[in-house]
């Protein structure tokens, strides 16, 4: 294929760590896609007669269709997907099918393909997305009002609802959902006609191809179009930080599922047992899902690392680019539809999270509140006051609501019984309805914007 | 500042470990604007009263003042710019101060005053990088027509012009400044309000204090607000992924500078001599550009790391996320300076360039391309004759224009003397006039088109 | 310093970009040093006349004793400590002081001076772990005995003790340890005398010179000495993983920490309260430690792809070896003195360790053994057995050891009333006295074995 | 195999994410070597029968030669090796095979068989990169006498020899050797017995099975025996610096083989061509090797962040362990043999090389050293002498040793005419023979003790 210049064959280890075949073959879509719009665009430009334009499209469907039947065919020889179907192409319609080749390269043809496969990765992870946050806002709406200690630095700090820690995380998706729409329209852009890095002398028409893909436009500059791999990387760097916020709420997963902490049970489906412990019921998918946020940046890096210092234009380096991007996918998708079937199906222990709640003098910021409040006390001094309180609490083993007024007294005369009011856990979410805080009407607000933006009801 | 409720004070590795005023009184500026908006809204809803906000905002201008003029005093017990400058504030003003940490805490005030700044470091990179844009479609403008090899595998594989090659790093330069812009869009909501992590019971106004900070809007979850650190991911990712574009400018220069290319004279403002080898001139803030890929990636990947796994709300490793901030936007501005200032100052060898795209067959494409035009032979059939021309060629030690007519015709007979005309550099690039191709006039309008949007002339 | 074949200065971007005094001279002690070997050396092979060496010589430790009062002034013409030391010494002692430069370049010096310093870094870090792990044996040795819970998937799994768990941090650092030996024995050559790339054709002695600066000997190929930051590498990978190690550690106090958890009460000293909430004792120093083991990969990833694809010799792009090391190197220190306060300061709380130890059927493992051994049942159907009386415990609400011996029996009728003593905490962690298994008496033997190494009595 | 207290089994994503069998079945021989060695020390033990030993052994064996002749099957509903090859035991050998389980855990038992893995993947990396020392120095031999220019900065700096720049790659080579086999070390020790993580009731002998296993001992502390992936990281820091150390001996190799540059003919067996371009002989293996730097750093940082804040003892995270290797150990055994392919089989074209050392003042630190030689003038004044006739030679566009006495003489008159034999390359790179330089001599000293090292004649 390399037009009879070479001596010598490829050795054995040429043949193996060049050959693309074993995953680029995940591309055959893709490569039928555009090489048909290729053709057709070739045939309405008049650059190959109609008969053969016909001839090669029908052919590449009898490709495809083979491909379909019984996979591709891994032949080390033909490198990769493009050689591979256009091979097969050959030995169906014959010579004629060597006109496809005509005004592109391999270049501008695996940079198409791989566009149009990464496109559709994010859609997929768009579409998980939304069925997470589906989850996580009809969870957030059962429990707008379950009392649970909210935690800074993994200590007691202050009640919060389970509905407001869930949609935490509907906020973080939402971003991540952004993130994939940006990465999208930066994408969305089609590099076929770049040839191998200077366009073309045939009169080709790209924005019928760009069209034809689904692309809102052709790329602007042809060496750009076979040395950029942007699109790969905006992808990465998405799906990673998505990765990320699903560690942290399989963290809380395996933290709540612990014993001493008794939050949640998970779901039989989503956990697994020992093969010496019989007791045992492992919160196996969240960890795999933390997990996999190691992986997954580590395919970012990967390809970060590949990229960097690399000269225009194609460099075979680039071939590189595939292997962490299709890992990254399927991690995340699994990972996404992991903590989806987590977020709907566990049974949330939300008499146990109450009582956490009502311990660790998680009202102490209301007591201070109060002072400043209803003593016009600046709230430094406040501070100081409710920290002597706390210490008196503690030192006799019972909670700030529990502390007799005359105690309260002692420490500061500003006190008085209205105090006890405000020192509940259900007085305290009830207070923060600042907005965006965890009160349960601010929750409910929040979900019901939230349902109407995923369309619920 | 606890409360008193320590018995201890810290250890001297505690008191080490833990202050982060080291790094965090780069926030100055940022944390006196929010404290100002803070309380002008608290003096508005009638939190504090009005006599006391205005000692306040007088209070915390005379704090920036002393900043200014005298720097921040770096005292390890006020762990922080937000104690530091309290701190400051109350032995300006007295207790009053204590009523401006009313409705917020420091998890909130941090990440308001974090965003700010990278809100700034956002607005800087996009700045440097349209100087860069201006200097790149300028010195295209100049070279539209200046042949040089265009290289893929580093390989002389078609005649460019230097002016397309350029404008290359104009695309990618423009796909940087749209991730920054997105990475603006998504961070600019502001989370001040959301104190400790439950949002707070005093009637705040947080669509006020966003406006006054010149945020789109107030965050929508308290959780979230203090929890989230994706704006400085972003930012990171946004600046790594420039800073990788940057390093294969970088590689280029390099490269072209070395003897056997000799492509460019460098500018002598950004080389460096030796210490020991008097005819050196090194391309040092190449090198360094280069390098510092490495280092901001480093950043990202650090601050990835920190994040991974935490639970919610605020944990103190967040306090981490600064130092790879900090010093990713340091190196990113001097890395696009430099590359600024050699895009605009390099003196381009023309005469080099031009001589090595004569050699190496640059044109055996066009070969090709005349055969399935003008023979309408299949690509792949037009591929082998022209291979077999080139090994021709080569075997004579002579280009392929200077074949001899008779020689090519021995290889296919229907190659005509019509073919000379396709085999010159100017030719080659001439042809190549597809969208987005390397044509003089192409490159041209390209250059038009991105002097418009950088409003030049 | 570059021999005046420059036309312009450097411009003020490449000042700032080139500078790496600001960071370099934190190598002022190796760089004094390093010169004193030199030209001793110079002098004894009668290179420089020896009036001249001595001069030279008195003239560094007149600019040493500058540095060590003052400080190193920063200075960006100068560059680096290279040349602002020999600038110095010239300004200190005449043109006498441009004989020091002789059969070396600054390439061969900061090589000579950065392995010096990451010698006495790594020696650090082995003095760091050694306290940690005195810390470790010694709390090792007070709680052999003390039974908490072992836990697998944050799951209580066996009984195990306290000492057991501290003495798994004693094996992890011992590798630690292990590995800064390692990387010190690769490092310990002597690359001075390679020159700028070639080696010299002066007459040194590099021997003599190695030995001085106590190397074991010269490196063997002048080349590989100046391109060469493997050294660097190997102490970043030591580092990570020691912070990996110590991220771990951070996690488990921070979990323990918890108030659900409860196992640890923290030393003040290492702990910090709330700006708002009065209640809170923080975690800090581990969740600083945990977040640490982010930057110092952070670190490593940076120079490692810093120099991905550097051609040699020495490219400017190695400036960037230091700051990463710098930052890790502080931060590894910090974060092991750390973590030797937490072991050697936190109050455990036994008593919660044993009542958690107790609940979650952590000895249903026992009763399968108890099956194996007693009725010579195959494991698996033991564990089959056991998970059925797991089953009936949990619906009863019981632990384990509280089921009536008849309930048993009706499960499987071959366990009789001999089981029970198999059941109890204190039974199922003395009976793991497989090596290293978690019975006291193993704990106490490795404990003596560790006290040993350590040269504790 | 849980034990049956779970009511309902896994969902389809359960069951896809945790599947482990699609990647661990390459542990199968591990796996089947560590069961026997186990049933071999149980039937020494007396803790299973001697006929049931037998019957376990000769089972393995059989369920050994069914994967040898027919691969492993992969049934996701037994999730991993272990459970795969224990269940095929069953079937051939019935209940009996329920006793190999005793006393061992899959947490063990995988951490055994990963060790073994990895131990072989060392093994194999030692013998690839003792293959390319191999061919390294049998080159460098050939070409102790080859002069081509040394660069720093890639810019002409002093000649050097081609063999002396390929020693350069054997010295970093022995390094990575020297990691691999610190590696090793550190990995030797048997966590068989260890059980889930506490060790075991049953009187098992783990010296026994370690020494069976080829292990030097057996570990120490079983909760760190199970929880410990120290050796997997260190395999891929190993790998990872090695690939660096390839990426630049590519990047030489790519910019060598470029037309500029003519430094290299690169085997045909280890290029490509274009598929569009029929002059292209592209070097794709040395392209593929440097990208794949970045992959296998990918693959270290991936590890590295999952292991990052994991209580003890085991987590599902660490199942993420495996993939990561797998990869990297692939990529670098191709990698190595890909580079020895190369060294061994380039053609070097040292006239270009010789006369490229011609070009560019590479001699202008030879005429700095005799002025210190023989004008006892100070390096630095002579360095700016240097610079002078640089500059001057520059203008008359001559080399430093075509300028006429007179004008050097001009510059400063102690230059005499014996100044000349020494502005040669020959003379320069025979002048450096201070230990590890230039000079052919040294070089051949230096092949002859490598090739002693590696046993060549």
């Amino acid at each position: 294929m390399w037009g009879g210049r070479f001596e010598g064959g490829p050795s054995a280890i040429m043949r193996e760590i060049n050959a693309s075949i074993p995953f680029d073959k995940a591309l055959w879509r893709q490569d039928i896609a555009a090489s048909k719009a290729h053709v057709a665009m070739l045939g309405a430009m008049g650059i190959v007669a109609d008969g053969d334009a016909i001839a090669i499209r029908d052919g590449l469907d009898a490709v495809a269709a083979e491909y379909a039947a019984s996979g591709v065919p891994e032949d080390w020889d033909l490198e990769d997907i493009h050689m591979t179907t256009e091979s097969r192409l050959a030995a169906l319609i014959g010579p004629v099918a060597g006109r496809l080749h005509t005004a592109r390269s391999r270049n501008d043809q695996v940079a198409t393909d791989f566009r149009l496969w990464v496109r559709d990765a994010i859609d997929e992870a768009d579409a998980g997305l939304e069925a997470l946050q589906k989850a996580l806002v009809t969870r957030a709406g059962e429990h707008a009002g379950s009392i649970m200690p909210g935690f800074t630095h993994l200590q007691t700090a202050q009640p919060v609802t389970l509905g407001h820690h869930l949609m935490a995380y509907y906020e973080m998706t939402a971003r991540d959902r952004s993130r994939f729409a940006d990465a999208r329209v930066r994408l969305n852009k089609c590099p076929l006609g770049a040839a191998a890095l200077a366009g073309t002398g045939f009169p080709i028409d790209r924005e019928m191809t760009a069209q034809a893909l689904g692309f809102a436009a052709p790329t602007a500059n042809s060496l750009d179009s076979v040395s950029d791999r942007d699109f790969a990387l905006d992808y990465l760097m998405a799906a990673s930080q998505c990765a990320l916020h699903l560690s942290r709420l399989a963290e809380e997963f395996i933290i709540w599922a612990s014993q001493p902490f008794g939050f949640v049970a998970l779901p039989d489906a989503l956990s697994t047992g020992s093969s010496i412990m019989p007791q045992k019921k492992n919160p196996d998918a969240a960890e795999l899902v933390r997990g996999h946020a190691g992986r997954i940046t580590g395919c970012l890096v990967a390809l970060m690392m590949t990229m960097k210092g690399l000269p225009l234009a194609y460099s075979k380096d680039m071939q590189d680019d595939k292997p962490p991007v299709f890992e990254a996918a399927g991690l995340l998708a699994l990972s996404i539809a992991a903590m989806t079937g987590m977020i709907a199906d566990t049974a949330f222990r939300t008499e146990r999270m109450r009582a956490a709640a009502e311990l660790g003098y998680a009202t102490a910021t209301d007591l201070a509140d109060w002072l400043v409040r209803e003593g016009d006390i600046p709230f430094r001094e406040a501070h100081h006051i409710t920290g002597a309180a706390v210490k008196l609490a503690e030192s006799r083993g019972v909670p700030l609501d529990q502390l007799p007024l005359a105690d309260l007294k002692s420490i500061d005369s500003r006190i008085d019984a209205r105090v006890f009011s405000a020192l509940s856990v259900e007085a305290s979410v009830a207070a923060r309805k600042s907005h965006g805080g965890t009160a349960p009407d601010q929750v409910r607000e929040r979900v019901a914007e939230a349902r109407a933006v995923l369309g619920l009801e």
